[in-house]
């Protein structure tokens, strides 16, 4: 069973890689603009970058969810892809927002898109599985039998 | 086996929708009260919705957690009826938030006692299972025994 | 299947009771603090256990999906033990922080040094399961072939 999700556990420890880095990176600005934990103002060179780590901690659960119910009823591989983007995306959003307030805006744009589409897919997916599971009605069969 | 979590799935998708929701208002209370990021403080207003979502994305986790733990080990159907009365006390908690301090509070401890009960349906499940497993002590067996 | 899973469900049932008691923690101070909510500052004791809990929500995905992969993908149990020695870290972390800026230090290297084992076994595990699935290059074959 393991199998079906290999490809959605490569790009989730991808994920916790990102997230580690993004939290790092707080950690670093910590240093160079002098703020001592546990205060989190103080220069907006570093507030940007800690808001940008803050942004993308509400986010990761929302996108693992999403992600996961993507992998797991609608397809393994287009579901990855979508997610390698996804990270891509926050990659952008991140760098962009550490340099500048609209830095911030092209990779979150980008990584709203791929929550929409992920949205999008399992919707679909979950709407097909619940049809056939409580009503029997199993859309794969009926085409089938239009086309004998 | 995807269809063992369908319903599990469709009130995650929810959740996902809800979450997304509660970053947008604040994102809306930003422009209302004139807070630009990286800022959250300057309006009582504005601070309380931020806070409200703040909370919901410390708890989201917890909820994923106990929802899909009870989901799995208990039932899916009583699960996922638990979960949508945990997003509706989450709505409660949000608007009730955004309009006063007292208003988060009946919300808030609805969403507890629901977690409470998807925490106390999963403990009961795990350790039937785990007795099962690891003492090879099967409770549905040793009572159709003692009616034969 | 549940019960392949049983021992993971333990102890992410135990994590979730951690970061709900780390969440009343913060709601203990703000009233020993006398700091009312929405506001986050005002005190360093507080502004301590504050962001202590704050770190934990950030971290808690992270291991989340890092325990989950190393359970599914490597071994239950040592990463049942794994994820409880986590637990106790973050323990660490959370009580050393509480009492002072330095006592945050030794919970937070073991907890990390933890995730990154977690990530080592996942990464090991889910490796050896792409190579069988998509190389057909199954290790454990390969080895017992070279010992006939």
């Amino acid at each position: 069973m393991a199998k079906d999700y290999v490809l959605l556990a490569v790009v989730s420890l991808l994920s916790v890689v990102q997230q580690a880095h993004f939290a790092k990176q707080v950690g670093s600005a910590r240093k160079k603009y002098k703020i001592a934990p546990p205060s989190v103002t103080g220069s907006p060179d570093f507030e940007r970058i800690f808001r940008a780590q803050q942004n993308s901690v509400e986010f990761y659960p929302m996108f693992l969810v999403l992600f996961w119910t993507s992998g797991m009823f609608f397809n393994q591989e287009i579901t990855s892809i979508l997610g390698l983007v996804y990270l891509f995306s926050r990659h952008m959003y991140f760098t962009g927002y550490a340099e500048s307030m609209k830095g911030r805006i092209p990779g979150f744009k980008i990584g709203i898109a791929v929550l929409f589409i992920l949205f999008g897919l399992s919707f679909v997916a979950i709407t097909t599985c619940m049809m056939d599971e409580y009503f029997d009605f199993n859309i794969a069969k009926k085409i089938s039998k239009l086309f004998p």
